[in-house]
């Protein structure tokens, strides 16, 4: 039992805050830019709604934040009336947004020099996995604070996970996005060229899938994507956001990322044919168009 | 117990007809171009070793072919001395080999004109595959002379499966390699980039390999690409073959397959590192250098 705030209530945080009240069993505060969602799941699952990130981190235990992008970070943390402001001492700042591992880096030393700490812990399972809490997390930090801050996490998660030192879990989250950008646009070919070619694409699916060629993707987007059903998840628009940040971290890296950026490429091209809110599989779409 | 011949004892064709003969209990008779390779198997696992594919196709219910391409699949069906010179009414012929669609659909109007049945059948597994007897076949062609030809095949598959008339059994080869191009690419990328940014790759897999970015070459390759080792399975100079079989099909149907396309280049530059025999995940190899 204990005193928690989550900052970010959309499509991921709200289930996730959920999650935190009901099998967490925790005592909540919860921010949102528009307050009226905060007060829609105050009145949802009981707890407080509150009007600045500094007052939902005001006296927690645990802050999570669940926002847009590294600017939506910085401004609820160390912003005008942002977490850091009034988080205390020993408290633990878990970031569950996909940022950079570089904004990472810097809250993890901006809340060590006020005695508390930060777990970059970006998230993966979409919607569907946010809803049933049952998401992978993929943290990065001290070992110290991440152990605290695991069986409060464990109320949304599957699976959870120290991957390094901070920024290690939105390094690793980079590295899941990388290697479904291929593996999608790869699975849309070969749909598209069995559809050409007259086939019938569950057959093959059936006897390729268990080999060589197998994937989550295939085993779980092949019926949509033949229907041409791209409402199933993760969007484009998220997957541009996410490819921008790997894009940016492989330049400081130096890592060549060529197919990567090519598909980020071909996620534009389906942005302009109104795919921004199709999921990841829409690839196939502008194979198609 | 039927009649049966096996041309073509490579890496897979050897121990497929092996399980023909131990497995499936049937009497054998086997081509190799070179011939102390037939004899080689005739000695271990007891059959007849021939000098031409017509001779080993003489009387036979059930013939087998396991060759390089469309040339080699030529010259032993309707070459001089091949197997089509002798081939009876009724029996069928069975080919193993990754090949052309195109091929296929004139073999099998050249089978049918001698009253007897071709099945394209290319299979996937690779060489661990072949040895264990658990290869996925990819059938193409009638459905009488599929479902006479599935319990002799069965010897060594695990997944038999009729995708459509002749040549499908070729395109769905196809899409597996498509697929598994993409595939390996965008794993390639990943592990790249975690290496670059000095993370435990073992540990990264670990977590995300049950989620949306999960496939059966993460689970099966992740841990030898890492240690830079590709010597296990599919080579690259094969992989080559299949691609260009796959892009001039996509020419013909109208398939658009630009990551295909770039990998097959990716692969060339494998092949220029010396990486002919390097296995198919090598692409690795390629961003590393």
């Amino acid at each position: 039992m204990a005193k928690v705030a989550f900052i970010g209530l959309g499509v991921m945080g709200y289930p996730m805050a959920g999650h935190l009240k009901v099998r967490g069993g925790h005592e909540l505060k919860v921010y949102n830019r528009t307050f009226a969602k905060a007060e829609k799941w105050a009145a949802e699952f009981g707890g407080r709604a509150v009007r600045t990130p500094a007052e939902a981190a005001d006296g927690a235990d645990f802050v999570f934040a669940c926002v847009g992008n590294d600017d939506d970070l910085r401004s609820v943390t160390t912003g005008k009336d942002g977490a850091f402001e009034t988080l205390k001492a020993d408290a633990i700042f878990i970031d569950n947004t996909t940022a950079s591992a570089e904004v990472a880096r810097e809250l993890y030393e901006a809340a060590k020099a006020r005695g508390a700490h930060f777990v970059d812990a970006p998230v993966s399972g979409g919607q569907a996995g946010a809803e049933n809490g049952v998401l992978t997390v993929m943290c990065g930090g001290d070992e110290a604070a991440f152990e605290r801050a695991r069986p409060v996490i464990d109320a949304f998660a599957r699976m959870v996970g120290l991957m390094g030192p901070a920024g290690s879990g939105q390094i690793t989250k980079m590295i899941n996005q990388i290697c479904i950008a291929g593996l999608v646009q790869g699975l849309a070919e070969g749909i598209h060229f069995g559809k050409k070619a007259g086939l019938d694409i569950e057959k093959v699916v059936d006897v390729i899938s268990k080999g060589a060629a197998g994937s989550w993707q295939m085993e779980n987007r092949h019926k949509t994507m033949n229907a041409g059903k791209y409402d199933f998840g993760f969007a484009v628009d998220w997957m541009r956001k996410d490819l921008d940040i790997v894009l940016t971290e492989a330049r400081r890296n130096g890592a060549k990322l060529p197919v990567t950026a090519l598909v980020d490429q071909f996620y534009g091209d389906v942005q302009e044919m109104g795919g921004n809110r199709w999921d990841t599989s829409s690839l196939l779409a502008r194979l198609e168009k």
